[in-house]
């Protein structure tokens, strides 16, 4: 018998109804014949509640005890959705974090997971239950409850999935499946049948929001096979594997698009082999992301660093490199706020040379002025003014026959 | 260092403000220069909540899953106590059931504890932690989630106090104390300074509620020194300990009563062996408690047998005892309903033949009659007619000196 994991996300799980809908879902793939480990998140917006207690008490509150307090969360969800099953006439039991055996790093409120002792799983398994596992968190060495951070419950899920060997890891959502870009702003947009890992990595870092990045690595590494699918409705969604079959040639799977970009140039800097690592170690330190970073050396002796940050995060930056003035040496900081990234992404792009250039040529066309370029082998991200964003995310979608309907027909 | 084991209610706890308090009563102990490990219960009406969720999915969830469900409750509330206690500068720590190593029988939703692994809880006291324990849980052997049932948060303070050796127990409750007789009846009712193990488990199970059977037994085994006291207000509340020093000669401690009794007579049963058992367990069988038994032999073929039970439990009753009417051989059924149950509690009873004789006389003198009658050691239980319990409550009360202001002057 085959082992499928399915996660349900916490607006999945809101409500008592919802959670009915999920037995359902559950009792669905039982009823086809496969062994099902389902893990759950914590019922919409309780983890917000319980939040929301603790900052009544202090406005830092220790991160153990906030795993303490958060991981409550997940522990009613798996005993609500057990009894919704067990009243539903099918055998199944709860089991928190520890009791299913996820190690985790000695790390409160981000932990990563170390191994997972399956043997507690499968013998529940085997004796033909339905076993529901609570996402989001695990146990050190030690016996401290810990967390896994934001996509949490996405990488028990993965994991479970890989220390199983199950068949594949269906996660269930609020989306339909992942789409060729934001159908909020692009209503072209089309769901994806399929795209690889290293894509999703992309598409996720970029803000797509449907999966963890995480748990798409812990997914490559361990070579498990994902669908992303709506708890709502019974299409297909997307399924995320290692080889995608050529959809219609498509160089380009996906747009990916994030607001609020602010560039910083540091002016003037004196060549030198430690120059880099101490801007972006100053910068880490102080908590800032920084997403792209462009240096291009010269023969002169100052070169210029540019990189690309969130808009709210420009006071603190500049604050930061001020204080190490002195160390840097540089001559003066530009910067420039109203900014967005506009990405394209595909796997086809490596055997592909002219892509870049394609993107560059659609956007000079329709009057975008591109201020920052950063490619890697499977996507180019250039940045824009935030006022053209979805004029550029628009023109891209069409040039590179992103709403195309041919694919529906397989 | 003395080790002090604090217990707080679901009440005492049951908003944020209540918990701040909480940690001040717990930073008073350990300014004392106390080692303090606390028991908290789970928050107000969030049980109530929980098992209304629960409710909605299924008539009767397992008792397995609703440990999973119920045992979040506490585990919020040790969280919470924890951030409060930090961020007023006290390093806290928290702990769930089994990280505090309390195992107890494989059976849920009424486990007994049956040790206390204290290595953790010892660790942390060293390292001058306040250790904050979650009421009412424990863990198996195979790690599965248990609850105490009622009063269950009681019986994890006392247990712990016995395992660590603490130097006493504080209990506190929204009442300020154990009183002579229900403050809401009879007015001259007055809080006493001690009782002895035996009394309070007589006051306990016969309606006072302050403190849960359980616990009390447990405290009375390991000799634990318990107090009763508010955690509103910061009076002395009531020690319960092995000897009690005699307060005025006071024969009678306290007077306890009960609303909503039936008697039922079983007429014209066969003198066998086995009789008195097969009604018995007939009844418990039927989830029937059995209060007061009445059975006197007498050299005729024939005997009676009287019991209570609580009125609610009528119709079941008799329909049991038909059902076994063909095995039991009785002649008939007689029952009587509106009927109470007052009792007088003292330990000096034993060496005072008198007490059950004046009490007769006293409920005589005020025209009430008694129906049923049952003595131990410590306490003579009557049964009266419910309409005149508390003038019955009141006579005695007032017979057996309890309203004296002496002993308040300690």
């Amino acid at each position: 018998m085959a082992i499928i994991v399915q996660k349900f996300g916490g607006t999945s799980v809101g409500s008592i109804e919802r959670i009915q809908n999920v037995a359902n879902r559950v009792i669905e793939t039982i009823s086809n014949g496969n062994q099902v480990v389902v893990v759950v998140s914590a019922m919409g917006k309780s983890t917000d509640e319980l939040v929301n207690l603790a900052n009544q008490l202090s406005k830092n509150p220790s991160k153990r005890e906030m795993d303490m307090l958060l991981t409550t969360g997940e522990q009613v969800t798996i005993s609500l959705l057990s009894i919704a099953l067990q009243s539903k006439g099918f055998d199944a039991v709860s089991l928190t974090g520890w009791q299913a055996g996820i190690e985790t790093e000695p790390i409160h409120g981000n932990a990563r997971i170390k191994a997972i002792e399956t043997e507690n799983i499968s013998r529940l398994l085997n004796e033909g239950k339905i076993v529901i596992v609570a996402g989001f968190q695990g146990i050190t060495e030690d016996r401290e409850i810990t967390t896994l951070g934001r996509g949490g419950s996405d990488t028990t899920a993965v994991a479970l999935a890989a220390a199983l060997k199950a068949e594949k890891c269906d996660i269930f959502t609020d989306v339909t499946g992942v789409y060729t870009t934001d159908p909020r702003y692009v209503k072209e947009a089309r769901k994806l049948h399929s795209v690889s890992y290293d894509e999703m990595l992309e598409l996720a870092n970029l803000g797509a929001g449907v999966l963890h990045p995480r748990a798409v690595e812990f997914a490559k590494n361990y070579s498990v096979a994902l669908e992303v699918r709506s708890s709502m409705e019974f299409e297909a969604g997307t399924r995320i594997e290692e080889e995608v079959s050529v959809e219609n040639n498509l160089v380009v799977r996906g747009i990916a698009f994030e607001k609020e970009v602010t560039r910083v140039t540091v002016v003037g800097l004196p060549n030198g082999l430690n120059t880099l690592s101490t801007i972006f170690t100053t910068l880490a330190k102080n908590g800032i992301n920084v997403d792209i970073i462009i240096q291009s050396m010269t023969n002169q002796d100052v070169t210029n660093i540019s990189f690309s940050i969130k808009s709210s995060d420009l006071e603190e930056t500049l604050m930061a490199l001020d204080l190490n003035q002195s160390v840097l040496n540089f001559q003066s900081i530009e910067h420039e706020s109203g900014l967005a990234k506009v990405s394209i992404v595909g796997s086809g792009m490596i055997s592909n040379p002219g892509v870049a250039a394609e993107m560059f040529d659609v956007l000079a066309s329709n009057d975008i002025q591109v201020k920052m370029v950063s490619t890697s082998e499977i996507k180019v991200s250039t940045v824009v003014e935030e006022a053209k964003m979805v004029k550029a995310v628009d023109a891209l979608h069409t040039a590179f026959e992103l709403g195309s309907e041919v694919e529906q027909t397989v």
